[in-house]
């Protein structure tokens, strides 16, 4: 953490100065706004917290229900989205908080007595390398508390207004500054009023049943699997040897997915129920918890269940659907108008609960959606950069749909029971299921999202210069020793969740003695020529890494850096007092493991530029000495300052 | 973390359920407690903290100052401090705020440019291994922040009341239950009261010019170097490239020690100032910060230094002094009377700050007196328990003082200036400094303290079985799997600051399978038998583990630990539900590194129990069949409940 640049100032950091020019919260919802976010859940929530950070937009979080959540109903926690919540600089707590997926384990029907199940494999959850963070399991909830206190904490000291239900919107594009006009209904101790608010954007992270979507004309399409599934948090007493364990259990009598939570007491149970008629609800059929517990006991067999307390229950049909586009600009009309009007979240894409995946990709939905929206906002990017939400984020969800229908599927067929099953229909091999669980370990962790070449997303000609950071993909850090105090740091964890691009310089073999190319002629260009888009994008009186936060990373051993004769960049000098940042410079840990340098494939002899975007994902993958195509690549969506 | 054990509650989980029986904080002061607590400095905090924990035992916290501190004297927080952190539960906070001290650099004359000063050696600041922790820097009013979080969190809800100046104390033996009775001298907005506070015990944790020391006529004895130096946080820039390491400078015009600080830009800066006369006060020189500025310029010559912010500066000059016992019983009324009153802290103990020990001494005073009166208090100890406190105490700080005095000594004296001054009086050679620097790092880090065997502490018989383990040494945490979930844990860290004794039962070669002897016939021995110290001194009502908590480390990988073999005690069922807790078992984490088996040498044939006393101090080591000497360690100290 930095702090104390603009002078000491005591009491807990996290606590931004208030923005001076932002107007305290009212009890009404303000009648202008920049961006207007409808639905407080995991979309909502990371979007606010993210423009909460930028004292020059003015965001507004409306939320249906009458305060914050209590208990929630997703739980999976992916290893993406730690990244994230580091980047938004909560991840400490929630691994503090969270339970651990370390191993999944599979259950079967025993082949002698197929009454009884008994374990068949065990598998590491997350693969050894896949990130610095584990697969976590904590209640919603909690996430949402620590976004809140993202928003509390924030120069511009955002809370939600509660209560307010989202009735229409009309989009006016010759209305001027605030072209979308939006009726919300308040409900305040019984008494109905309406409230206008004038916004530039709006975000409707509102759910499944999302009302922005809704007015936007857009629809979920998809199809239902025609199966019930319960879902249950219990607090119960069991001989089942894997309830702390995720545990995959396929039994004679249906099927079941343990996940165990935080607190070390608490077990959610993923129950199969009945098969649906087609066009037939889950609701019709009048499931009860007794219903539920009953199930998960038979399946459990020979293990008891003595269940004490169950916090929540629910019951649901699997279904994956999708939006065609998360915007309201007809694909017709992408060259001729911009966007005004975005869905995420559940309000355009759901999913089987038990691949872990709606709150985790409804969360990278509007990571994605953040930065752009604040970019264009504050003058940075043309609006034209705002299609690219729809373009990236549809194609990954439609990918995730694909997966999540396949997974569904699998895991609610019955397992092979035994040799002389093994050619019934429908039968799925439990080695496959354990084989396909594996495969698709990193979709689940969240790390398979591969953005196409864009606007934003450069092509692979130099991607050959860091073959493992691959261009479209999130930047997956790696450890380094930090040149100024010799501190063992992420490389990653620069990246925080304030509308910053990083340029990670990966210098040559020669590059700390070779002063005329590599990092440090590079150093040069950036702070010194008009071309720079260091120069050509920052605004005066901004520090100079306001909007290009440039880390470089050495090759040599740390004590071989001689911090005296770096260039200025590297240790620019910020704020009023005009302080020396000292974190911009690294070189490989070679005490705690693997060089950097070898564990993502940096051309050792050239270098490399890493370009990445302010959600993490990396743009671009260039030579050091590849200051034109440096310069394109920004110049066509950014606007000089 | 552990919680929802008593059925599902919403929220932050550090927030424990409020006590129904602790009265509500009142404005004035209580009139009758269990502990009064006077000052809220590390020592106090640390003390106010582990009592309040307990709702049976009534604490009140007094400060003179009107509110919490803002910016602080001390920052070092060793490793040993973290590990403690650890158990109050907010060492992640640290973590994140702190600056880590990675390595020191030395710095010596130039011998061809005597005023200029060169860098001669870098050290690892804390050797590999010595703890789970790192050695940090921390502002002490955020470590205040974090007990006042502590408290403000525990079922009683404690809090400080400010503005109470301690007038004097009386003990009277024969009063009953409340026998010292405190006078307070309250400031209220202008107006000043007396309030009388009756108490069972004091403790003076109120600095240096302690009131309540002079109240049970106790004195600090020692001496001053007669040297004085000036401190200072600042925000500056600078050239001088260690500004971000610890840097040890000997210069020809003096000497200066750099403590990079949190947040990335603050550094602290000691500066030798002037010899004093002997009797001379620091007081008496009206040194300026003018001055500090203008000599520390001189040291870091050729660098340069410009300071644009001071945000807390002071002059004091070496002293090392120290109580002769930290209670109020005479030594030669040991036998015949019962403490009632205690010093802790710089009440009894002063030091140079540049071994960054004042802070870290007082806050493990206070850690290994909290638990002891919270036995005492609670009926689990007889009294004579609390007369170990200045015994054990008293005996660690000595040491600390004349290692203190020694290194202080050597800081003061100048460096030789090149090899045609190697004779003059008072010159240390360099390399000898970074050598003793060294050799003293564990005490440094706080893991150097060692009891003398006491009514606490047993004898070395069996130390063999746990080489690793040190009797009378803090418990020193290893990597473990968690068998219940796989998790990679640190097995120190079941060590919570919750008064409990722990029981780490190391497993023999065949403990897993043979039922009879070793780790599961302890366990049966332990749950089963009259004497049993789990039964003897567990109050009816109990949770089986609410005074021993056991935990277990097999040997074998954890895939080969069937849980469902494991006795009742390791699958302890607590709390009003009946609830399995399935956090007491673990194996080596043969992922991660070395064996805990190997990394703490213990014997693999028969295993070891590690008894470890809630200040995580190693009570006793002993062969997991050392039944009788088990009971007879406890019923030493311990009364049967």
């Amino acid at each position: 953490m930095q702090f104390h640049l603009e002078g000491f100032r005591p009491g807990d950091p996290h606590v931004a100065q208030a923005s001076p020019t932002t107007p305290p919260h009212t009890d009404a919802v303000p009648a202008e706004v920049d961006v207007l976010v409808v639905g407080s859940g995991p979309a909502g929530l990371t979007l606010a917290a993210q423009l909460a950070g930028f004292p020059d937009i003015r965001t507004c979080l409306v939320e249906q229900k009458d305060g914050p959540l209590q208990l929630g109903q997703a739980d999976g926690i992916a290893c993406r989205t730690m990244e994230m919540f580091e980047a938004f600089g909560f991840s400490e707590r929630v691994l503090k908080e969270a339970c651990w997926i370390n191993e999944v384990t599979f259950w079967k029907p025993d082949e002698r007595q197929p009454d009884r199940i008994v374990r068949h494999g065990r598998v590491q959850d997350t693969e050894d390398g896949l990130s610095e963070f584990p697969h976590v399991v904590l209640n919603q909830a909690r996430v949402h508390d620590f976004y809140l206190d993202v928003m509390r904490n924030a120069p511009t000291r955002l809370q939600p207004h509660y209560a307010r239900r989202f009735i229409d919107l009309a989009v006016d594009a010759g209305a001027g500054d605030f072209p979308v006009t939006v009726r919300l209904e308040r409900s305040d101790g019984g008494r109905v009023r309406e409230e206008i608010v004038k916004a530039r954007y709006v975000v409707g992270c509102d759910g499944a049943r999302s009302a922005v979507r809704k007015a936007i004309g857009r629809q979920l399409v998809g199809d239902s699997a025609n199966q019930a599934w319960g879902v249950m948090d219990v607090l119960a007493v069991t001989d089942f040897p894997d309830i702390r364990y995720k545990a995959a259990i396929q039994s004679a009598q249906g099927n079941l997915l343990v996940i165990p939570r935080e607190g070390g007491y608490l077990v959610r149970l993923y129950v199969e129920m009945d098969k649906l008629g087609d066009e037939e609800r889950v609701s019709h059929r009048g499931i009860t918890l007794d219903k539920l517990i009953d199930t998960a006991r038979r399946v459990l067999h020979p293990y008891a269940l003595d269940v004490k307390e169950v916090p929540w229950w629910s019951v649901y049909e699997i279904g994956q659907r999708i939006c065609d586009k998360y915007d309201d600009v007809p694909a017709e009309e992408v060259e001729s108008r911009l966007p005004r009007v975005f869905i995420a979240g559940d309000a355009c894409h759901t999913h089987s609960p038990k691949a872990g995946q709606g709150m985790n990709f409804s969360m990278q939905d509007t990571f994605n959606l953040g930065w752009k929206l604040a970019a264009v906002l504050r003058g940075r990017s043309a609006p034209a950069l705002l299609h690219t939400y729809s373009l990236e984020r549809q194609v990954v969800a439609q990918q995730l749909i694909d997966f999540d229908r396949e997974w569904a599927k699998m895991f609610s067929d019955r397992a092979k029971q035994g040799a002389g099953d093994a050619g019934e229909a429908g039968g799925v091999d439990p080695k496959e299921f354990q084989r396909y669980f594996e495969q698709h370990a990193r979709f689940t962790a969240g790390v398979g999202t591969h953005y196409a070449p864009s606007l934003v997303t450069g092509l692979s000609t130099h991607q050959h210069l860091a073959s493992g950071f691959v261009i479209g993909m999130r930047f997956h850090s790696a450890p380094v020793l930090r040149v100024s105090d010799a501190r063992p740091v992420h490389l990653g964890h620069a990246g925080k969740a304030d509308g910053r691009w990083r340029l990670y310089a990966f210098g040559g073999a020669n590059d700390l003695s070779n002063r005329e190319q590599g990092v440090i002629a590079l150093c040069r260009f950036l702070q010194e020529q008009p071309a720079s888009p260091v120069r050509r994008f920052t605004p005066d009186g901004h520090d100079i890494d306001a909007v290009f936060d440039l880390r470089v990373v050495f090759q040599q051993p740390h004590h071989a850096v001689a911090i005296e004769s770096l260039p200025p960049l590297l240790l620019p000098r910020k704020g009023g007092y005009g302080l020396r940042d000292y974190e911009k410079v690294f070189a490989p840990d070679l005490r705690q493991g693997p060089d950097v340098f070898d564990l993502r494939g940096i051309d050792r002899r050239q270098g490399a530029l890493v370009v990445v975007r302010p959600d993490q994902y990396i743009a671009h993958v260039l030579p050091l000495e590849a200051r034109q195509e440096l310069s394109d690549f920004f110049s066509r969506f950014m606007r000089p300052a």
